[in-house]
């Protein structure tokens, strides 16, 4: 039997109860009679919900199915054991209570009803592969809409590990941030987020290449806003154009890129080539024209994984009993994931291993002392 | 501190990983890149959801919060202990990972267009403290909506636990139940599904009885439909007229019925006053009128609690992959709870204990065998 399929059997995560059920005391405590006097205190002051339910502890991970790993749009039932392995991850590494929530619809108005109806049972909400541009908008309406942080982890998650590595590289090749240039391969979800996230951390010139070549004035909608921000310098053309004399590649769009553009990169650089399971350059290839080399994959040296930021993201504003995850929370996060190898950079360690225990808990710190800013 | 706050502190259930998640070995088989073979799968036949998710053995509780316990529309947050408490014992008497959903939205279209998104994720729905008549409709729309099964837990719950108790004590009184006369005061949700199932398992003669008096041929709407299935001797007027000659009276309502109305029924009979925490009729003033006499309350004997019925129910539904709960699913509850006291009734013990262990295996047994006929 295939070890994964035999794995996945029954499911990854369970709910248990945390209270005793085995007497009738027992039972008059934890439901009739005693519950109802939880339930009319709560009604009297519903901040009580925090301290007397789960709620204050839990995450529901949302998705509608159509974005999903590399896989596109597998609908929410295939989507599941993916949402429940970072219910089981959000536990592990964060401690945090997270309920798998595959939607039927594909109706952003309709996922925003949904989520807002389901806000009163979960102390946040982690969006999870919801395909571009539908995410941003149903992210920015939730995070208006709701008192309770609402997270789309294809976009932040990402781009607070990216900013992380980056942070860690800049500092191996001796870079200020303000005076690097940085290509993005891809402009969805993740490539704007860590596009956004990049120019917040102070990174000087950052170039968008999406399939049509250099995100740049001519584009409209979403991109040309992107385009506002992005590409100081006015470049046209493809990846190719892009990559000359470019410090960083960030490969977010699962697209290949040829070696006749990774050669035009400044000697000596970086490049994180993230697309999972193939990356967009194989890192063997990737260390030929880099000095500072990371993947999405486990089996290499520097895996760029969002498990180093979602646990802790979220531990650490449900601590803090944040509103909303702030870019001050983000930006607090990637420095708390660089800060875990700063003592002992080297280019095979940007950033901490995925199953260090130590991320967890240094990423929700920082958050929560974040939030209070 | 108050015993039972200190008990809900933090909630009554958590969300854990069942593989593990310590190597990297472990995260590529749980997690990437492992995870999205069995997503494909799945994409490519959904049926393998029930195989490699937890779906397959995971209901979803849900409520508007608008009748909680005998609270009323206390509101969505204030529902989440009693919702809670009740995933904590899907788990324990059942083996049923059970996620609570309050929702905060009272406006049946929603509530019927939610659940009915939310449905990939779980493999049954327990509606939940939603009041009447809207339960009524909501249960109808989705139960026709879903292929997995659509419980309102007030409603049948409270029905198959009344009805195994019923013909406990019929037995015990030797009377057949088409000879028998009931009286059910109470026209919500539980009461309207416990002269349902009374009917439906062969009661002869059932006499509803709300606020306004025995439900006759007068009135209209839902109620006009239950006068049509009841009241088959045309009786007219208040609790006491209902309760001359009756055999049994099944109290749901909440409201005292006075002893001289009690004092009108047949001699030697039975009284359910199932209102929590204050029955109808108190236990003690109860037992001047009546040979058998249960209550909700564990702290005297004959409790009829709906823990006997839905982890069960839903355990025996999942296992059977059963599509709907039929009438003779619910009735099969019933006949399996009555007969595991069938040998040693008593009229002190017409129904088991809701702790003894037996009963959950009976009627999910009991429940998925019913399932294939």
């Amino acid at each position: 039997m295939d070890p994964v399929f035999e794995l996945h059997r029954g499911g990854k995560i369970a709910v248990t109860p945390t209270v005793g059920l085995d007497s009738r005391e027992d039972l008059s405590l934890a439901y009739t009679p005693g519950v109802a006097r939880v339930c009319e205190a709560i009604a009297a002051d519903p901040t009580l919900t925090r301290e007397y339910t789960w709620v204050g502890n839990t995450v529901a991970v949302v998705t509608d199915g159509t974005a999903v790993l590399g896989l596109g749009d597998i609908g929410p039932r295939a989507a599941m054991p993916v949402m429940e392995g970072k219910a089981a991850l959000f536990k592990k590494f964060g401690g945090v209570d997270a309920v798998p929530i595959c939607l039927d619809t594909k109706d952003p108005d309709a996922i925003v009803e949904i989520v807002r109806a389901l806000a009163p049972s979960f102390g946040g909400i982690n969006l999870e592969d919801i395909s571009a541009p539908r995410c941003f908008d149903i992210e920015r309406r939730l995070d208006d809409l709701l008192d309770i942080p609402v997270f789309h982890d294809d976009q932040h998650g990402t781009a607070i590990v990216v900013t992380a590595a980056l942070r860690s590289a800049a500092t191996l090749l001796g870079r200020a941030l303000a005076d690097t240039r940085v290509v993005v391969s891809g402009a969805g979800a993740a490539g704007v987020a860590v596009t956004n996230m990049l120019l917040a951390a102070g990174v000087g010139d950052v170039i968008v290449v999406d399939s049509r070549g250099v995100i740049d004035a001519d584009r409209g909608g979403v991109k040309a806003e992107l385009a506002s921000r992005t590409n100081v310098s006015g470049i046209r053309g493809g990846i190719g154009d892009a990559l000359h004399g470019a410090d960083v590649l960030v490969g977010v769009s699962g697209g290949q890129i040829p070696a006749e553009a990774l050669e035009r990169m400044a000697p000596g650089g970086a490049i994180f080539a993230l697309a999972n399971p193939n990356p967009e350059v194989h890192p063997e290839l990737a260390a030929r024209y880099a000095k500072v080399v990371a993947t999405g994959r486990s089996d290499f040296p520097n895996q760029i994984n969002n498990v180093l930021a979602f646990p802790g993201v979220f531990r650490g504003a449900l601590d803090a009993r944040a509103t909303r995850v702030t870019e001050a929370m983000k930006l607090a996060a990637a420095e708390a994931i660089a800060g875990l190898v700063a003592d002992d950079l080297r280019p095979d360690q940007i950033i901490p291993s995925a199953l260090d225990p130590r991320v967890g808990p240094a990423v929700a710190a920082a958050v929560a002392a974040a939030s209070k800013v």
